[in-house]
Formats: structure tokens, C-alpha cells, sequence
């Protein structure tokens, strides 16, 4: 123990995270573009190593030959990811509050058009850790292929750990998140060099599979475009990703939104490098990739053996199977595709803030420090990329299918928005006129080539799983609508109307007791002090606490306050005390009852499972009847000291919003003793009391 | 609907369980012996299910030779049996309360005693469900072999839905709880009978595995007679349930001791007609049942083909295979399983009930009412049966082997306690001297045969599993020790003493306000009401309300309270509150704070989720601070009127425990308008209220 904790009272954590800073460090803590870089771009850069591989497995059901058009297809992917790379660098410029597409199609569009990207996004997000996990274990595997037979349970159980990270609180803009990226940009270039630079000495590297065939199928005219199309629609998905940095513009140092847009050009550069790069190598080692092993012709052990990723066949043609390098390069590229799944439980939060903030998500979901709803959505991430995980066995083929849809119908409204957004700007006479053409110009070829691009994967892709997308958007619509009605017709039930009328006069204090403990007597203490009109103290004999003992007690106390007995047959305090309250106001009129209710508080989460909790249920119950209201006396148990000092941990998402982990606060709360006080004791009180 | 709902508004479920009786009709609804017997009798007439087979499967290890001492065997367990029924007769006589071998081993031998005695029976509840669900499934299996792949899934969906039957509360005093266990007596019943009359008219029915053979191992003299000890002790689980009776005995008519008595001799009866009849059948019809399926010799497709349980090879033997009374004792034995295991479901917390009043275990499991902890039961007694069903894989043989243990442990430490009983009554001077001789002969007797039973047992099922109870029943030992002590340090702690000295004098009101809405009026008008000595609205500024509209409605609404702006950086309202509270304190010295917050009644389980429990969670956090108490100020949106008049549903154990179910209230509590009311209104207040 000693050795992790040093004198001044460090924990190792605090000493691995560092001391949480004061309020003005606040601009110290944001992202330097060092850090910003690797933490937005696993999401993107991570895609790289899923998108050549399914771009070329598509066009190799066509049969070897088509391996050809794999050049012209990724150029075409290139083409796109540039043009999304610039229309969100001008998305940035003009919504620099991290709402993303999300906020531009909602203020551009409407509402309607920002719920559909919030749908998709949210899909994506599922869909985000499940094919981020799944690649991953196929890069696991390929390293190690003696776990080939645990797949599922692999994939499931790192969605289990990143899930319980998050629940548990960790910093996502923490250098130890942003070595893994750079390692992986580091060991795929220098693969990439490596490789093509042996290729130029005339030493090209080949790939274990390069011997084998394949069954080419027969195609027609229009069945050789579609399989184009396809592969195409795959090689897009190294697209996902980009998106990050614009959502994440809060996190940024000032100036945020040159220093957002450099980082964004940036990613674009080395995603198209790395794109370009692995893409290239796969075809010079001419790494044949079937959608399923058994298709490819010539190899023996193909129904046992997994086949391996794209990117293992490549190191290993390169640096030589089992090298140190091939090793490097599959652990890095398996951890950055576990931190892009990370990203999703970061990004999830952040969306859901957005949401509530403007009523179309449960409020709790905007409020900082309500850890169970973080949780919880923590929880309803992990649980339903597990069933997508389980489902499709973690086949990243598959999931691949679904994956996408959402993320163009995202980028074409958020592109639409910008046009629309660029447009108004113009016409209220804009200043720095030729700027916005250009921005407008951008936006608007991003939008036009988004959506034909959208148009192709949902065509070449709905009856391979995808219009499950199609059936799980519009519930979410449905649902974050009908949340946003519900808002809408509370906050017109309890608005301030001219009929408003209030003004109680009378108040009567009722003080529950049980036993005559301590509680008890702070409870009577703080209703004499109130001073209400009358007060009495009423206990409901349901045979827990010995009512005779009581009585006696009471007397022995020599309490001035009557003490009413309330019978209960069927053990209940609630229904009985609600009845009684009910009988006396028919017998004097209204009046208004206070309540008060001794609560335990306690220090350790299991001393919760030992208490009744009795005046929680109490109070809802009393909650139900007219005219009364309930006050909570809390009794501080010793144990419960250990509340104070206990630090908060970091939200998921909070990073990107750019908040700093919230300080302690400076001093910690004082204790609450229940020691004597100044003051008269109780039984020598000589406070006027009703009755 | 309008089919379902009757013009006088009763619902199906109501239509089905009779409406909620007065308090008068009571006795009427407490058990008559008509329904107790099927009640109390399926967990005990059940185990005659498994308790043959597996008498019959252990000596079938040994060879099939072996099976000529199953009648000697058989003989020792009805011995024992009726050893048990008679020491359990005496222990109704004596503890008429339904705490059963707990409250005699708790009250004659000590805590320590009571509590080997709790934790061994909840160890059994546990293994109660498993093995009784694993038998239902295996019954189920020998009809439908086709279901032989799924035997775990079937398994462990019953347990689920049976739990979840008593999550939705259902009534197990209800006829058509009765039925089966009828249906089951009445068929077994036949079936015995029939099988017999056959065999006396020389037309012996023979079993479908009469001609396998079996390998039997060859034996040392002392192996042997471990074989025949083990063959025993697991045609003991045919007495698993025996005391169920004696707990429920509050749930009888009138004379309750002697209706329990009567209802428990006539069980006994019944289980050793059944228990004998189904043995001897087995043994005629020569059904020979193995351990594993493929140790039978002559069993060509043992590999793939489930092994049918004894009772369907008898029916079938009896019958003829697939006619109907083979399926009509299938689906009853299967039934009375299920009906066994739900019985665990009802015990359990009947058991944790006691266990609470006697401060040993969360005091919240003893009182009525509370759905959710009665819940928490169920479900903890659903996951630890499903855990053992998965391990393992839903055998009965495996289940099997770690049952008994606590039953047995609870047998011979209550009939132990029942033997100090008489003694001491006997020193006491008892004026039916006589009778309690006899009463301290039959459980001296009891406690000697059934210590005997379970050294017998833990010898021959240590190794096979039945370790795995040692190391539970030690934690649940220590735990609910662990919980007496806590309760008894926070009595300590509460305890009123000399030095209690209370006394607040001047007290401050604190309304905390997010937007002029109605509920905040409401707790306006409440604080105001109050008087007290000074009162003042505070808004925290998270900017989650608009704290400027704030403002300028205060001034429009023409409020005379002041308002205090609190600024809140981090979006958070508890800390910053408290905060403010100290500083005041700090500046004026002590005084009593209460803090007033709205909050929403809703009436819809989803609308929970969608508001945002601010209010709970900054009363948690002020509950912290010093001289702070919290009142809660009700707002009731219109659909919390949906919560008047729900109905409450039954509690698990409920029956048991001779309670009816609760009536509602007679008249259905009033709903808070919250429409005009007597009195002025906000504006045109006049009272006088502190600065």
C-alpha cells in the first residue's frame, strides 16, 4: 500500500490522471492540436483498416480479374473523402459549437431533418463499436490465430471492458489514448514505405494468399456495375470517422476553430496516405481476400484456419509472418480500433446532451454529474452493440452491411444545411462575399456527391442487413418526437396562467416517529422550531417498533407534544397516515400538513441495502394526497463522514465538450455533527406550540 | 376491451381471483385443508419424482444385480420419512408461528444455531428451484424427446417465467394452484395401481430399457457399502419439503394446529403410498436408468437420444407409449415440478421476513408492501438457480447431489431444538406429562436418525459437489451475523442518552427556484405558509434555465420574496447551493435551513424517465450539509391521477403467512387539485414574512 501512496495523500490514480485543476487553468486543460489529433482521429484513421479490405473482397466475388478496377474505386473513395474533409472544415467555420451535422441540419432544415440525423447517428453509434470491435478481434486473431474459435466471446467481452471503463470513469484526452494512434500511423507508413520502396528494388513483397484463386461468378452487364457500385459502398466505410472533429471543436485551444480545421486537413492527409497506401500494397501482394476462406481456390486448411485481415497479410508479406514489426502493427491496429469503440461511448453522451438540451432526449441526459444516466446510456450502448455482436457472430463482414447508412444520411443533411446556411448568409447581404461562395460551393458538391453516394450503399446494401437501419431509424424519430411532445405539453400544464391562484393559511406539522431514537428527536426539534400552527407527533403501529415502549418513553421524555396513535392492520404507514391526515382536515377544514420524516444517511453503497428506506416510500406516498408536503430531517450515521472528500470521476463525452474534470470542492463540506448545540434542550423548551 | 371490462369496471385479472376481500371475511379466505394439501404438498409430493429415479441410477452404477436391495433401500427412506412427518407434527404442536426449524433451533439452541439453520435453507430454496425446474425438464424431455437439444434453454426459461410470475404477483392460494398437484396424485395414483393390478394379473408391464445391460464396476466390500449408503442419500430427496407445513401453519383454517397436523399426516401418507408404489413399479417393469445414457449396454443410439426419466418409462410401460394417460402424468409431473419450484419463491422471502424481524437480515424484507424488495428476492433467487442450472448444464444427477445437505442440517438442528423444548417443559413441571414424553421420544428419535441421514449424505455427496454448500452456507452464516451486529451498533448509535440535547431557534426557508413555473408557485406559496423567519427564493444559474427570464418574470409576477442568484460554472446545483447555505451561516450565525423543492408526481412508469429527478438528487446532496432539512413540495401533472385507484397485487410468501390480500382503500384517495383553493392569491399576500 505504502508504496502507491505517497505522503500527501496521492492516489495512484490521482497520480496517473494528476491533480484536478482550479477553474483557471481551464484553457490548459483543453486540447493542444498534439493531443486533438490522435483523440478525434482513431475513429477515422481506424476505419482505414476495415475499408481496402472489404473495397477489394467485394470486387473479388466478381473473380480475380476485377481486382483491376480496385485502383479506379479507391480513387474514387479518395475523391469523396476529400470532399468531405473540406465541407467539414466549412461546417466548422460556421457551427463551431460541437453540435455537428446534427445542429446544422436542425437549424437549416428543421426539426424533422435534425431528428433523422440524430437517428442515424445514434444507430451509428451502435454500429461504430461493433464494427470497430469486430475488426479488431479479426486483427487479434490474425496475430494469434489459436483464438479464432473464441471470437464472439472476444468481441463481446472488449465491449464488456470499455463499457466498464467508461462506467468507471476515464479521460479520454489522456496521452495514453493518443499513443496507440500514432504508433499505428507510425508502423502502417512505415509498412507502406517499406513495401513499396521494396517493390521498387525489384523485391516485392507477396502475400500468403497470393497463390490462391478464386471461383469468379458469372456476371451480367448490370451485375458487374452493381458488384462496382458495392465495392465502392464498402471502401467508403473508411469514411466514418471524420465527422469526430467537428463535434469535438469545444475540446480545441483558442484560436479553436483554425486549430479544428488544421487538425481536420490534417486527418484527411493521413487518411488518404494510409487509404491509398494499404490499398495500393494489397493489390502489389496481391492479397486475395474472399468472403468466405472456402471460396478461395487452393488453399487446404480453409474451413479450419481463420483468414487473415487484409493488413495481417500485408505486414506479414513485408516484414515476414510473425516478425517483430507484423506484431507491432497488429497490436497497433487492434488498439486503435478498440479506442475508435471508446470514441462511440464518448460520442454517445455528448449527442444525447445536444438531444435533451432541445427537449428531444430525457432532460437527465443534459445534467453534468448525474453519473446513473452517463451510465446508463453507457449501459444501452454496450448491450445493444453486443446483441448486434452476438447476432452476427462478430463478423465484420456483416455488420459492415449496416454500417454507413447512417453516416451518409448525416453527412448529405448536414451538407444540405450548410448549402442552405451559406445561402441565407448571402442574402443577408454577407460581407466576405467570395469566401462564402466558395464555402457554399463546397458544401453543396459535399452534399450532391454525399447523397449519390448514399443512394448507391442503400441499394447495394439493403437486402445484405441494412434495412434494419431502415426499421430501427424511424423508431428512434418516433421516439425522440413523441419525448419532445411530452416536454412540450408538461411545460404548458405547469405554466403561470392568469387562473393561477395560491395561498395557503393554516399549517399543521405532523412528525412521523418509530421508536423514540435520536432521529425522531431531531425530527420534533426542527418542527417546533418551524413554529407551525400546530404540531403533533403520530406513530403508526404496524408492529415493528413496540408502540407500549413508546408511550412509556414518551412520558419518560416528558415531550410536550401530543403523541396520536395510528392503528395498522395490514403493517403499512403510508395508506393509514394518508387516511388519518384526510379524516382531520374533513373534520377542521384545510390546512396545509408538513410531514417530517427522519432519514438515515450512510456511508457505505451497502449500508443503503440495510435500511428501510421506509421514509423514501413514506414520502412518495404522502406525496399523492392533497395538500401535503413532506420534509426529510436527516440523521447523519458516523459512517457517513465518508461521503465527504470522495472526488468525482470524468463523464463520458466530457472531454469533447471541452469541460474540465469538475474540481473538489476547495474545502470539503464539514461534517454535520449531531453533537449538543447551543441552545435549550428539549424537554426545557418553552416555544409556544399549537395545542 | 369492452369484452374484457364488465360495466362495473372489473378487470380480467380481478374476474379471475374474486374481488379484494373486507377485513372482516378474513378467516374465510385463510386455507381450508381442501386447498392447503395441494399447496403446501407440491414441493414434497414432487420430489417423489427424482427421489426413485436416482435411488435406482446410484445402485445401477454398482451393476444391475445391485438393484435387488432398492426395496430394503426404498424401506429405510419411508422409515425416515415417517420419522420426519411425526417430528414435524410435534413441532406444529409447539411453534404454531410458521418460523419453522429456524425459530426452534433460534429459541432452544441459540443464535448461532438459528442461523446454520437459516443459511442452510436458503442454500436449499436455491436448490430447490434448480433441481425442481431440472426434473420438470427432464419429464418434459421423455414426452417430447425432440426437445432434447435445448434442455438448459427450457431450464432456464422456466425459471424465469416463473419468476417473473411472482415479480407480476400472483396468489399461490388459488385453485389453480390446487389442480395439478391433484391431477399429479390422481394419475400417479392410476398409474400405480393399474401397473399392479396387471402384474398380479400376470401381464407385468415392462419398460423399454428392461433389456439393457449395464457394465457394472467391479467393487471392494467397502465400496459397496458406500453404494448402497449413497443410493440412500439420494432417495432421500423424496423427503425435500416435508416442512413446508410447518411453516405455513398461520395460513390455516381454524383450529389452525389441528387442520395442520391432519393436513401434514395425510401429506405423509401420500408421499409414501407414492414413493413406495412408484419404486416397486420401477422395479417390475425393470427400468434400468443410468447415470450417463450410453452405460446402458444394448442402447444403440444412447449418443443422441435423451434417456427418459423412470416415472415416463413406468407410464409408458403401464400405458403404452405416447397414449394418452402417458402424457396426462407427464405434463402433471412436469407441472407439479414447476409448481415445486415456485413454492421456493414464496418461501424465500416468508423466510427473509423472519429473518429481518429478527434483525439478521435487511430489516426492509419484513415489511409489507414493499414490492421492490420483495422483488430484489425473486430476482436474486432466479439468477443464483440459473447460475447453478448453466453450470450445471440442467442435470438432475449433478443438481441433485447438492441438495439435501441444508435440508437435512435443518432437520436435525430443529428436531434437536424440539428435544430441549420438551425437556425443558418437562423441568418446568408440564401438566401433560405424558404426552410430551412421548412428543420428546418421536423428535429425539427424529434428530438422531436425521444427523445420522446427514453425516450419511455429506460422506457420500462431498466429493460429487456437495462441497459447494460448505462454502456457501459459511457466507451466508457470516453475512447475516455481520448484518445483526450492524443493526445493533446503529441502535447504539441512535440510542436517546443524557447528552441529547436539541434546541434550534431561528429557522430560514430557502425555495429553490429553476423557472416561474406553477410547481415553483406552489412551494412559494408552501415556504410562505410556513412563516418562518426569514425566506428567500434562490436560483442556481447551470443555464439549463434562462436565468434572465427568470428575473423579469419575478419582477412581472410583482413576487415580494427576494431572489438570489447563485452561479453555478459547472452546470451543477447540489454543491453550489450548499455552498451558499454555509457562507450565510457563516455570516449569521446558526440556524435551521429548509430547503423547499418542487417536484413532479407522474403517473406513467416512462415519465419517470423522462424527468429529471433533480429534486431527489439535490435533496441527497443538501442532506450532507449542516442544519439542513429538505421538503419536498409535490406537483401533480395530470397523468399522476392514473396512480389513484391501482390495486395491489399479491406478495410472494403472502399465503403462507395466513395475511390476505391487502384491500384497497375504500374510497379512492382524492387528487390534488391543484386548481384555485381558498385563500389570496401570491400577489396580493399581505402576511409578514422576514426579509
Amino acid at each position: 500500500m505504502s508504496s502507491f501512496v505517497t505522503t500527501e495523500g496521492r492516489s495512484p490514480k490521482r497520480w496517473l490522471l494528476g491533480e484536478p485543476l482550479p477553474n483557471e487553468k481551464l484553457d490548459e486543460q483543453l486540447l493542444s492540436k498534439r493531443l486533438a489529433l490522435p483523440i478525434f482521429a482513431s475513429d477515422a484513421l481506424s476505419s482505414v483498416a476495415y475499408g481496402p479490405q472489404e473495397l477489394l473482397m467485394i470486387l473479388t466475388i466478381g473473380g480475380l480479374a476485377f481486382l483491376s478496377f480496385a485502383p479506379w474505386i479507391a480513387l474514387a473513395v479518395i475523391l469523396l473523402l476529400v470532399t468531405v474533409v473540406a465541407s467539414y472544415r466549412q461546417l466548422i467555420k460556421a457551427y463551431p459549437s460541437g453540435g455537428g451535422d446534427y445542429e446544422v441540419a436542425h437549424k437549416n432544415l428543421g426539426e424533422k431533418a435534425g431528428l433523422v440525423v440524430a437517428s442515424a447517428l445514434l444507430v451509428d453509434y451502435v454500429l461504430t463499436v461493433s464494427v470497430s470491435v469486430a475488426s479488431g478481434v479479426d486483427n487479434i486473431i490474425s496475430a494469434i490465430p489459436e483464438l479464432g474459435g473464441i471470437r464472439v466471446e472476444l468481441a463481446v467481452g472488449f465491449v464488456v471492458v470499455i463499457a466498464a471503463a467508461n462506467l468507471r470513469g476515464v479521460r479520454e484526452a489522456s496521452t495514453a489514448f493518443a499513443i496507440p494512434t500514432y504508433v499505428f500511423i507510425g508502423s502502417i507508413g512505415v509498412m507502406i514505405v517499406t513495401g513499396l520502396a521494396r517493390t521498387i528494388l525489384g523485391d516485392a513483397p507477396v502475400a500468403e494468399s497470393a497463390g490462391y484463386g478464386v471461383h469468379g461468378a458469372s456476371l451480367t452487364q448490370a451485375a458487374i456495375v452493381l458488384l462496382l457500385l458495392r465495392s465502392f459502398a464498402s471502401g467508403c466505410s473508411a469514411l466514418t470517422g471524420v465527422e469526430a472533429v467537428a463535434n469535438g471543436v469545444p475540446a480545441f485551444r483558442v484560436p479553436k476553430i483554425r486549430n479544428a480545421r488544421a487538425t481536420l486537413a490534417l486527418l484527411g492527409g493521413i487518411a488518404i496516405a494510409l487509404f491509398a497506401g494499404l490499398t495500393s500494397l494489397a493489390l502489389i501482394t496481391r492479397v486475395h481476400y474472399a468472403e468466405q476462406p472456402c471460396d478461395l481456390v487452393g488453399w487446404a486448411t480453409c474451413a479450419t484456419d481463420p483468414q487473415r485481415s487484409v493488413i495481417a497479410q500485408v505486414a506479414s508479406a513485408v516484414f515476414g509472418d510473425n516478425s517483430l514489426p507484423f506484431f507491432i502493427v497488429q497490436a497497433a491496429t487492434a488498439l486503435v480500433l478498440l479506442l475508435a469503440a471508446n470514441t462511440a461511448f464518448n460520442g454517445f453522451p455528448l449527442l444525447g446532451s445536444v438531444l435533451a438540451r432541445d427537449a428531444y432526449a430525457p432532460k437527465s441526459l443534459n445534467s453534468r454529474g448525474d453519473r446513473l444516466v452517463y451510465s446508463n446510456g453507457v449501459i444501452l450502448l454496450a448491450l445493444a452493440a453486443i446483441v448486434l455482436l452476438v447476432i452476427f457472430q462478430a463478423s465484420l463482414t456483416h455488420l459492415i452491411q449496416l454500417y454507413i447508412i447512417g453516416v451518409f444520411v448525416s453527412f448529405t443533411l448536414g451538407q444540405s444545411g450548410m448549402v442552405k446556411h451559406w445561402i441565407r448568409l448571402l442574402r443577408a447581404g454577407d460581407p466576405a462575399r467570395a469566401s462564402t461562395v466558395r464555402s457554399l460551393c463546397i458544401n453543396a458538391f459535399g452534399a450532391v456527391l454525399t447523397f449519390s453516394v448514399l443512394v448507391v450503399v442503400t441499394i447495394t446494401k439493403f437486402t445484405h442487413g441494412a434495412y434494419l437501419v431502415f426499421i430501427f431509424m424511424p423508431v428512434l424519430y418516433t421516439l425522440m418526437l413523441g419525448v419532445n411532445r411530452y416536454y412540450r405539453d408538461v411545460a404548458k400544464e405547469v405554466e403561470v396562467d392568469a387562473t393561477t391562484v395560491f395561498g395557503s393559511n393554516r399549517d399543521h406539522a405532523i412528525v412521523l416517529v418509530g421508536g423514540l431514537q435520536k432521529p425522531a428527536l431531531k425530527a420534533l426539534d426542527y418542527a417546533i422550531a418551524s413554529r407551525p400552527d400546530s404540531i403533533e407527533a403520530v406513530h403508526v403501529a404496524t408492529g415493528d417498533h413496540d408502540t407500549a415502549a413508546l408511550k412509556r418513553d414518551w412520558k419518560k421524555q416528558n415531550i410536550h407534544i401530543p403523541l396520536t396513535i395510528v392503528d395498522s392492520p395490514y403493517r403499512e404507514v403510508g395508506l393509514p397516515l394518508i387516511e388519518y391526515i384526510e379524516r382531520r382536515r374533513k373534520e377542521r377544514g384545510p390546512e396545509l400538513v408538513t410531514v417530517y420524516l427522519p432519514q438515515y444517511i450512510v456511508g457505505h453503497w451497502w449500508e443503503q441495502l440495510l435500511h428501510n428506506h421506509r421514509a423514501r416510500r413514506i414520502s412518495r406516498q404522502l406525496m399523492l394526497a392533497h395538500g401535503v408536503s413532506v420534509t426529510l430531517v436527516p440523521w447523519l450515521l458516523d459512517s457517513s463522514s465518508l461521503i465527504y472528500g470522495r472526488r468525482s470521476r470524468p463523464l463520458p463525452g466530457q472531454d469533447r465538450r471541452g469541460e474540465p474534470v469538475r474540481p473538489v470542492a476547495r474545502r470539503p463540506l464539514r461534517p454535520a455533527s449531531e453533537a449538543p448545540r447551543t441552545g435549550t434542550s428539549n424537554k426545557r423548551r418553552k416555544r409556544p406550540v399549537g395545542k
